[in-house]
């Protein structure tokens, strides 16, 4: 994998000698949006109509905070530096409220509808629309007596579903991170795209993909709306710690019997799995490993090491224990997972590459992939959800 | 049904005389977002942080247009007079910038995605969910030989759909208006829950929904993005013919035959209909009469007679002659559905009205129903929808 991004890079660079400074609508836009432009190098082009601002800035979560030039017509435009492939968050800020491009696609991160502007790889088609058999991703609506309400999920199921009326799936439930969504992994990060592509490859079983709307609360309480680990602050670890406990009970009283009622699943263990990113690695790590009796495969995604915060992993209390026994968990366990981009905020990297040098010293058996040059975006995770699907459900 | 929302409205009146001043999160908010707000009223209230503006204002599409206030904590606010009920779109005005309000949902209207907040019917639960069977929507995505390109539509399956593995069921094919795409039937129209709970009341069969995107346009073309009639100019009177004839075919020789190879369609004209929206009655208008032998039902919701412009009916050479020969057109035709609201511009009023009153008096069979005190808006569409899904597919 490493070899493979290098040639990569290098392709890039040759690319941009060619191309630079040839703009063409960014493939994230709207029907008929002329910007956001980019070019090979991966320079983005932004215009914006401000006529009576007296300030527009260009924010993006992962790269260039620039401001940006008023034009006689109104409008306000900037070519930023080279960003790298992926998926960038963005923002525009007019006289100090943060705004959407309207020339962009909606994505729901940071607890709000977002721009955003996909940087191509190249050379990379996993996570793109191919020619190969797909499957169809529903959305669902189900009823949760554990939070009283309503809740959205979105689930792929495989290309061969329904032409095999008697089949049964295994099961992955893949979580997003925290101020985003259901629709995270669908519209951002490309998984059935990403399945679709495996699948037809022979690289990953046919699987169902269950993908539910992360946030949870009892019924008619009002608390603060948590969306990841508060470091440092009690009254965040136990608001977090709560809603981790209500999100632990809608997945495994509500959710996956849900799911078991609905499709063609194997219902057991063996055959469930469940993902994360982010604060979906650190509700996953939460829920599997207080539930060994329903899953089997483990994937924490940029995510994992929420609850250790700073300290050290205790192998005798933390995570339940399970570690306790390397060869024990080895024995229930398939796969363990744990993925990090190298260009991530130090909080991420350290704390993951601490659980993964304090798994390896304990002698847990478990993978743990370092993504090469990516950061806390999506293009970390899409490379995540590749690696570990191609693992999971393997055992025979 | 007029007296159903007659006594609506009443009830409205009385709630507003309790409950107004008492303001509430609107359902249309993301996760944990306390504005909007709406009140019993139908007033709404916005808040918008932009510590550094000089001017901000709200503009409703139909509905209030008005300066917002600045507080000294550098957000602005304003409290709305009574909106009717509905999905109603709006942007903020930031110094000259059409931005998103960062709390609502966003809605693809308008050629981008804006924002909007719900004014709940009192009394009404058919566009909203119910705990009756559900049926589930479906993305697909299917390459076009007529556009070269990947193409996205949503499929509603009803409730029985996966229970009855033989049972083959009638097609809808509903369009969007423009400036929205093929998410606006579920996302605003809640065209889901509407035959949920119609076939839950046995009020329609049991039927498939295919909502596609509305745009369509030769590989490699770069024309404009035509969105909808232009009235009176002879340039975007061709755009939009071309746009037209590219859609029909994408309908008729890609769309269709997707459908009834993917799902298990009753793939004969008796059991196809096509309706829509504004545009997509326009688009319904032209595809459905160059085309009766694929379709026996046709919906036209706030735009038939896009193509008549300000003239009149013409019924030897209009919509291909067919209203040449009433009878004969009654023999193919089981449904024709004409809609508007009270409320909308004159520009569509005044058209539908004059097309269903030539209609009448050549004696062409139809349905004609105007949908009271709404505007060119959601509303109107939901009712078209409910009406119209609860009268196709009944004769034998």
């Amino acid at each position: 994998m490493r070899r493979f991004i290098y040639a990569v890079l290098l392709f890039a660079g040759t690319c941009a000698a060619q191309d630079a400074g040839q703009f063409k609508p960014a493939e994230t836009n709207v029907w008929g949006a002329e910007y956001p432009r980019i070019d090979a190098a991966g320079r983005v082009q932004i215009r914006i109509k401000a006529p009576d601002a007296n300030k527009v800035k260009l924010n993006f979560w992962s790269g260039p905070k620039v401001d940006m030039e008023k034009q006689p017509d109104g409008f306000w435009t900037v070519t930023t530096t080279p960003l790298v492939p992926g998926l960038h968050y963005y923002v525009i800020n007019i006289d100090g409220a943060d705004a959407s491009d309207p020339g962009s696609n909606a994505y729901f991160g940071g607890t709000r509808y977002t721009s955003a502007v996909e940087i191509p790889e190249p050379g990379s088609t996993y996570y793109s629309i191919q020619d190969v058999p797909q499957g169809q991703v529903r959305e669902v609506w189900y009823n949760s007596k554990v939070t009283g309400s309503w809740r959205h999920a979105l689930v792929y199921l495989p290309p061969d579903y329904e032409a095999n009326a008697r089949k049964r799936y295994p099961v992955l439930y893949l979580q997003h991170g925290g101020g985003e969504d259901e629709t995270g992994w669908i519209r951002q990060g490309r998984a059935n795209f990403i399945l679709d592509n495996l699948i037809a490859a022979g690289q990953a079983r046919p699987m169902i993909v269950v993908m539910a709307y992360g946030y949870a609360r009892r019924p008619n309480s009002t608390g603060p709306t948590v969306t990841g680990p508060t470091p440092g602050s009690a009254q965040g670890a136990q608001a977090r710690n709560e809603m981790a406990k209500v999100f632990e009970e809608e997945v495994t009283q509500v959710l996956i019997p849900f799911v078991d009622k609905t499709y063609r699943t194997l219902a057991d263990r063996d055959n469930r799995a469940m993902a994360g990113l982010s604060m979906g690695g650190f509700q996953t790590f939460h829920i599997t490993l207080n539930h060994l009796d329903l899953f089997s495969h483990i994937g924490g995604f940029s995510g994992a090491a929420g609850l250790l915060e700073d300290r050290a992993l205790d192998l005798k209390t933390d995570f339940n224990g399970v570690f306790a026994d390397p060869a024990a968990f080895a024995r229930k366990v398939h796969v363990l997972y744990l993925g990090v981009g190298t260009a991530e905020n130090e909080r991420f990297t350290t704390r993951i590459r601490g659980l993964h040098n304090a798994l390896k010293e304990a002698g847990v058996e478990h993978v743990y992939w370092e993504s090469p040059n990516t950061d806390h975006e999506w293009q970390t995770w899409r490379r995540n959800l590749k690696d570990f699907a191609s693992r999971i459900f393997k055992k025979k």
